[in-house]
């Protein structure tokens, strides 16, 4: 069946209707496809948590399709973390399912007022039904009861307890290969706006669904298909992320020349402890303990999550990212990684963005709420955050909620949301993007980490990275696939039909963030929201060379998007 | 002396230096003088809790004069509640002593490093000294210790612990004149400002100054001040407010046709306990208990100052205002008076701005904090700021802060700020001030209570309200000497030796609003910040001739600022 059906739910009301997508979204997916939706279906000053707030899961052009990582899914949505727009990616076994079913979109509107609702959506159709049961139950709980042994034909997406309390670093979990809730539409909040709903968890069954349909030149595809796998494969890239994951390259960004290991509150780069924490280290822990790296849906032929096994060999995290480890590792001065994997997998079980919350509790740390290192005292918040206590509700709204909180002004946030793990005093393509993504700071919104580039370069560089990655997340890939323009030429071609080059790709990707900058600039945000905090200008980072501070002047950073 | 001086105080090293203002500056005081120096001295990007903010203490033009209310002073900051321009102002004695002491601006920039400390100002000069003693201490333990007996020549200006924990509702209080800490420079978060920079205290004290010259014309001058004094003793208004104070409008709004004394956060504009908290009931129980009424500075002849006592005739609270009695009283379903003059007191010695308090603790109650009309817990919530603990720290950032640590969408506040006790929705001028006023919701910005008034009129009402509001803040009066830009013309004229008429005063006042909005314009604002919350235009209030809603549609509320 083609996915080119748009799945609408009204939480208040109830009802559920299916409509066939509008010639205007027939070549937008995925995160192209939510931003245009966003924009053009809601009012840009909503609150984000309320009724006339809507949530929007779309699956990438690719979806459905043999095409590894094409499964991809994005929650898009107006952010209660950063106040705009938002697109929070992932894998898992959602994507497909839903595209299986012959949705490109499902539209999420209004909030149920009496108590928690699930929507199971299958081959029959789609129906909203009461979650009392649900309600207050962690993902990986939930998984198990939701998808359970039907782990070949089904898959959910749940708010754990952050979700349920409304809170800005609340994640959507996504079932993954084995069932369990390890995949996370993360960034910016989807799980509270998925709570604000009364939507406690969507359930998506494709048993009897037939294969997407590829057109005529469903051969041709399907040869494209099989190419690119092997090209992947053949990529030394792979190679490294499939043996050690993105835990891999701890230890490359921990030295000296880099300092890219996000270290007490961002204060330094490198951290005496990050061995412990590296993914050799994981790796040869994984080793003596039947850990193992696995794909985030069916398909993907990378394999890049690991997952961890505690000494008896139980497991204890999946998905145990190198972010996740900087961000709750390093940045807290929290390890080895035994102890960075436990907080991997409470956030997990309650449904919180690992990249906020490391960077939230570093902010506490900083204020004195606990002291830097203290493992046990984090897991503590964490579990506050879960019982939804006030000092839980501080910590789970995100890195500025804290930082205002307790009346601190050296916050690590580029339009409301947490920094990730690649430092832009040393990396500052890193900076570049970090500022002027629609999606605020955001590593997967463009990698630039060209190291002596003169500034024209890295802008020029970010530009191009952030139209790809806007490409890559439309399409519905993974960007470890490294697909380049062309390759998306091809397989939409090949699969819509149409004759598209890279720059039909790029022109598509650029609509995208026209629509996201669009949303952002009638939600309020100006130039100057496209900047890094001033403290990343004055506070250098001791490189062997000299010390080292972000520099991009304002006027070059609105040249990514004034010039291109 | 001619108050033309600006002291300038640096945190960080401690530097003090005295220059007289330039020229730019001479026919600018209070709130004008501050926005403008705001505006011209600091990024609008800045964090208003960063070293590189300021804090701007300006007096008016008439500061120190014989003119009856003359006294007042403006507090200007980059507010940490709205993230814009803010003017908090207040009466009691420090104005007049400032502007006798030569100074018509205080600025204080940096942050201290090594503890608190104090400022200390009189006739031989400015010092900054320590106030490690002082740390910790609410208003009443420092009012008494820092001004006591030395009432007669010294005022203090001080932070309590809500200032000390940079709290967006933390208030600077300033001495009354019976030595107490009851008069705030409360709206936007003050005391977190001067809290950030290290700043415990201002004490000021004019022994020995010389009697501000007024110039050739001070024969005139004060024969205007006597006529003055004269025709505000007449006015009718005055007469009122010497008797029931502020709280003499409770009974009067609470009517049905008019519902302006909010009940259940908002919800409500009648409450069935109103008349256990009205003037006319508190002025009962005065009269049984030693209450009385008194100025907020010296050489004020209003006295609109309810000084309330309990039923053993203690001092309970001073300034028990219409607006505290609102919204901790009828918003939380709170009465009769003797329990909301008791939060009023906390308030006070806390150091917390009532109306944003009450707005907060309103949405704590929203969120199941605490229920409805509960005085112990609310009593609970004022003592969690005292100490700091993360419940208070969420009540004391204010009604935003609190809305959004618990998920609520339906937010009483407009540009970050607390809403008033006036009510929109049926005095709906009061809407068009609170939405277009670079201040946020204030109903001290440009009161404008006209019923039935075309939009048009409530348009040129509210402009001309606020900037006659404007003009009064700035030659620092109070606003209910209800002055005239006649009687300001004259007043400056007489004061400063030039020619000013009403056209004068008001272009005066249009330059410190131009001055707020650009200052606003570059911290983010745009034009849909000139906006009631939506919920405003949908949930009725139930009149007796109907449904009543705020409905001035957007594009008026543009035409007060683009028209005018």
């Amino acid at each position: 069946m083609d996915p080119d059906r748009i799945l609408r739910v009204d939480m208040t009301t109830g009802a559920i209707f299916t409509e066939t997508a509008p010639a205007k979204y027939r070549f937008l997916g995925g995160r192209a496809l939510g931003a245009q939706m966003l924009l053009d279906e809601t009012d840009a000053r909503v609150h984000p948590l309320a009724k006339e707030a809507k949530l929007f899961v779309t699956v990438g052009l690719l979806g459905g399709t043999a095409v590894t990582t094409s499964g991809r899914t994005s929650f898009v949505f107006k952010s209660p973390l950063t106040g705009g727009t938002k697109e929070a990616n992932v894998g898992g076994q959602l994507g497909h399912r839903l595209a299986r079913l012959g949705y490109k979109a499902l539209v999420v509107s209004g909030s149920s007022l009496n108590g928690w609702r699930r929507l199971d959506i299958d081959s029959e159709g789609a129906r909203l039904g009461d979650a009392a049961d649900l309600a207050g139950k962690s993902n990986y709980v939930l998984h198990n009861e939701l998808v359970g042994e039907a782990l070949r034909t089904r898959a959910a997406a749940t708010i754990g307890p952050a979700g349920e309390h409304r809170l800005g670093a609340a994640t959507i979990a996504v079932t993954d290969p084995e069932g369990r809730p390890t995949r996370h539409a993360a960034r910016g909040g989807p799980g509270a706006v998925m709570g604000a709903k009364g939507l406690k968890a969507i359930i998506v069954d494709d048993s009897g669904a037939p294969a997407v349909i590829t057109g005529d030149r469903k051969d041709a595809f399907r040869a494209e298909s099989v190419k690119f796998s092997k090209v992947v494969l053949e990529d030394p890239r792979t190679h490294n992320l499939s043996k050690t994951g993105t835990a891999g390259v701890v230890k490359f960004v921990n030295r000296q020349n880099i300092q890219s290991m996000p270290t007490r509150n961002h204060r330094l780069g490198t951290w005496e402890g990050a061995d412990g924490i590296s993914g050799q280290m994981i790796a040869e822990l994984g080793e003596a303990r039947g850990g193992k790296m696995l794909p985030c849906m069916a398909g993907c032929i990378i394999k890049c999550a690991i997952l961890f096994n505690d000494a008896e060999g139980n497991h204890v995290t999946t998905a145990f990212e190198f972010e996740s480890i900087a961000l709750l590792g390093s940045n807290l001065e929290i390890g080895p990684a035994d102890l960075v994997a436990e907080l991997d997998r409470l956030c997990d079980d309650i449904g919180l963005d690992t990249i906020e919350i490391g960077n939230a509790v570093g902010v506490a740390m900083e204020a004195g709420v606990i002291p830097w290192g203290d493992w046990e005292g984090t897991k503590g918040l964490l579990e506050e955050i879960r019982a939804g206590t006030p000092l839980g509700r501080i910590v789970g709204n995100g890195t500025v909620h804290v930082a205002k909180t307790f009346g601190i002004d050296r916050v690590p946030a580029v339009k409301g949301q947490g920094l990730p793990a690649w430092e832009p005093r040393t990396l500052k393509g890193m900076g570049v993007t970090y500022s002027t993504s629609p999606q605020g700071a955001d590593h997967t919104a463009g990698m630039v980490t060209a190291r002596g580039a003169t500034t024209d370069t890295l802008i020029k560089q970010s530009r191009h990275e952030q139209l790809v990655m806007m490409a890559i997340d439309s399409v519905g890939v993974c960007q470890f696939t490294n697909a380049l323009p062309s390759d998306m030429a091809t397989f939409v071609s090949n699969r819509f039909d149409v004759d598209w080059d890279d720059a039909a790709v790029l022109k598509m990707a650029r609509q995208g963030i026209d629509a996201e900058r669009e949303f952002n600039r009638r939600a309020g945000f100006d130039r100057d929201d496209d900047r890094l905090p001033s403290w990343f200008y004055d506070e250098a980072l001791p490189l062997p060379d000299g010390p080292s501070v972000f520099d991009i002047a304002p006027e070059d950073l609105d040249r990514v998007w004034n010039d291109g």
